[in-house]
């Protein structure tokens, strides 16, 4: 599902990453787990997250404050000192600052309905 | 890959996407036609794309004229024409300034050696 952020300016972490090769034991479910206690997190906005040869999370926040908390998490941490051990081959971590935003969905999309034809 | 970008401030281009279940004629070679075009313009530093169930592209610019510039590229709005048409449920855009970055990658890693084992 696409994110529902607010109107910017809001902050997003954007985090790439390539996994190790090697070593999945527990990366699904710590990753699962991540985004759940994410969502509850102050300031949390949205996530969006993809993963063919590179994964792609971008998470968003309301706030700076909003992202170093988050950062500080015990359970987070935890995940993160995991992540360098044993399931990442290298990551890269951006946080910016959403400034303008747009957005289209077909129409006749409902978030429970069922799709319409395409009318053009 | 992950992108190789310069030191911040620079900017982003958060693309995310729901496809159509019932057209994908075309697709995957405009989204690579288009990976391309990006790269040969002016201001274009990186892109890292994904996709699972959501697709997440995020390409990096020097300027916001250089996005701007890029999103008046005629084959490029051919392409999102083509989006619109067919291929997308529903998108959303995300121009972001990235204001800090940092990164990491496993030691003994080269862009084409061997993968070192983890020494931790």
């Amino acid at each position: 599902m696409l994110a529902q952020t607010p109107e910017p300016p809001y902050y997003a972490v954007i985090f790439s990453s390539l996994r190790t090769p090697e070593d999945g034991v527990g990366y699904a479910a710590t990753a699962q787990q991540m985004l759940e206690l994410a969502a509850e997190q102050p300031g949390f906005l949205g996530v969006e997250s993809a993963r063919a040869e590179l994964g792609l999370t971008v998470s968003y926040w309301s706030s700076l404050e909003a992202i170093q908390q988050w950062r500080d998490v015990a359970e987070h941490r935890l995940a993160r000192a995991r992540g360098h051990k044993r399931w990442y081959q290298a990551f890269q971590v951006r946080i910016a600052r959403v400034e303008r935003e747009y957005g289209w969905s077909r129409p006749g999309r409902g978030s429970d309905g069922p799709i319409a034809p395409a009318d053009f």
